[in-house]
């Protein structure tokens, strides 16, 4: 079969010729359809990731047929028993077992999902990671009811638009920032309330005062401006967090986060459970993941490159 | 009557006469026969405090004689209808409203609970603030279950402590942080199981490697100090915190809460129904408060002279 493979530490990936692989005891062979991209498909490209194993095919988002059905994958191994966090067994999909960037996969039997109806390949491959950990951040973590008020930062990637669709959907009002109007746009055109620019001096001030403040916030940034949350906050309120791509937090002040009774919760991928609960409500709900573009896997370098500019908005999905 | 009066703002309290309080609807009269000082008494002392009104008795914790029952108060009014926050009439008991530091005072019927039967005046009125306060932290916040391994930061004040016996209480494993090899030496005799001088170069290292890490950490100190908490964390952790005395936090590294599934919890007073709980928690586990030293009435400038220096292990109390 063919795959995109990372040779070596740090390099790009190599669309090549590998070995065909067979199917252990309750394992299936997937013949795979669509893949997308995550930041950490990126990251082990730029050898900003622990224990990488080469070679090995990338990828931990996966959609494609099984026995005449349409199936995506449950992106993660081994998640263990204790629904509040992973066990030491963990591993993402995609490195060191290998993933989805390829024509077929090998993949225990109890990852694999049926596909919601209403998804094509593409929008169903965009999918798994990127929906379990918004469906974890924001119901199992944050706890976000009808009704509330919530700020998904850094609006155009992949989680923060499924968790607006979620949100959207559970018949939240929600907000979003971003430092590129025309996201803000966007995400105002899939049911975003409003929205604020976060390169314009005093943007949270301004939020702050239009919206009265948030229940729940969803973040994936850190750095100092994660110190800006708590002012933002309603008593009572939720900060969820999945990443923190602008580095450590400074500048955070506790008066405010213990007198309105704050949480901040990390959060990270998700149980099967989860990604099971997660698909009923894709289902139920008709939510389509926003796919931003899609490109051949015999031309996965250019999609990294487009992922590398960050101006996407949605998944960079593969198609084989 | 005679009580200790704060007069203008920024200034010492005097013990000087006071009117006589009378009863309204639904209030009682109680003849308070000791009372406890808090943190929150010396930063209004020091004017360190929002939205200070004088003249105006102080103290927060009493007990004392309602028609021949003894009593004890729920430390502030108005909590409201939400049980995850206080409203926005909240307050603590002691400024606006005469507080404790007096010898009666008027309060709501309902802030009224009969004392346990084991604890003397001065025990009594050195559990309602620091126990209510270590009890929504420790588990309606932390949620801390029997087996579970703890760290209580900054052993010797009255949380801190009274969050030490409810934790050994529920079966946890509890071990203490202080600058004073002292108290932690105390703290083992109430049933630590060990503890670290965070004076010592890497102490937390140490720590680690002896317990393994942490299912619940309470602290109330905050500052560059609380960034060493991710690391000390196991997968699912809860950090509780109900101060921020050392200031912001800095240097907070998201990635381990992310992926070890962590919450941070601010935390702050309790409702009336979860004082309630803690009534009954100390009564059917017999716990008595750590009195650290009694002064009459009339001496309570030298009461919060010691509080100032720091040096108490457990809680100040007045006696009228």
């Amino acid at each position: 079969m063919k795959a995109l493979i990372i040779k070596q530490l740090n390099s790009l990936l190599e669309f090549s010729e590998a070995a065909d692989p067979t199917a252990g005891k309750n394992e299936a062979i997937v013949s795979l359809r669509a893949a997308a991209l995550n930041h950490r498909d990126l990251f082990i490209t730029q050898g900003l990731y622990a224990g990488i194993k080469t070679p090995c095919a990338l990828g931990s988002d996966g959609a494609g047929e099984w026995r005449g059905n349409r199936v995506l994958l449950y992106p993660a191994l081994e998640w263990g028993n204790n629904p509040n966090f992973q066990g030491k067994n963990f591993r993402v999909l995609g490195m060191p077992e290998n993933g989805c960037f390829a024509e077929q996969i090998c993949i225990p039997r109890k990852n694999i999902f049926p596909v919601p109806d209403h998804l094509d390949w593409e929008q169903a491959a965009a999918l798994p990671l990127a929906g379990l950990t918004a469906w974890r951040t924001l119901f199992s973590r944050c706890k976000l009811k009808k009704g509330e008020k919530v700020l998904i930062t850094g609006i155009g990637g992949g989680v923060a638009l499924t968790a607006l669709q979620f949100a959207v959907a559970t018949g939240a009002d929600v907000f979003v920032s971003s430092g590129d109007a025309g996201k803000i746009e966007r995400a105002t055109v899939m049911g975003a309330k409003g929205g604020a620019n976060y390169r314009e001096e005093g943007w949270e001030k301004r939020l702050k005062q239009e919206t009265g403040g948030f229940d729940v916030i969803i973040d994936s940034a850190g750095g100092d401006g994660f110190a800006l949350f708590p002012a933002l906050c309603n008593p009572g309120a939720r900060v969820g967090f999945y990443g923190g791509s602008l580095g450590k937090v400074n500048g955070l002040s506790l008066q405010p986060l213990f007198w309105k009774q704050i949480s901040l919760h990390g959060s990270t991928m998700g149980s099967p459970r989860e990604f099971r609960a997660m698909l009923a409500f894709v289902q139920k709900h008709e939510i389509v993941p926003v796919v931003d573009s899609v490109f051949p896997l015999s031309e996965g370098a250019k999609a990294f490159k487009k992922m590398e500019q960050g101006k996407q908005f949605g998944k960079i999905v593969l198609s084989m």
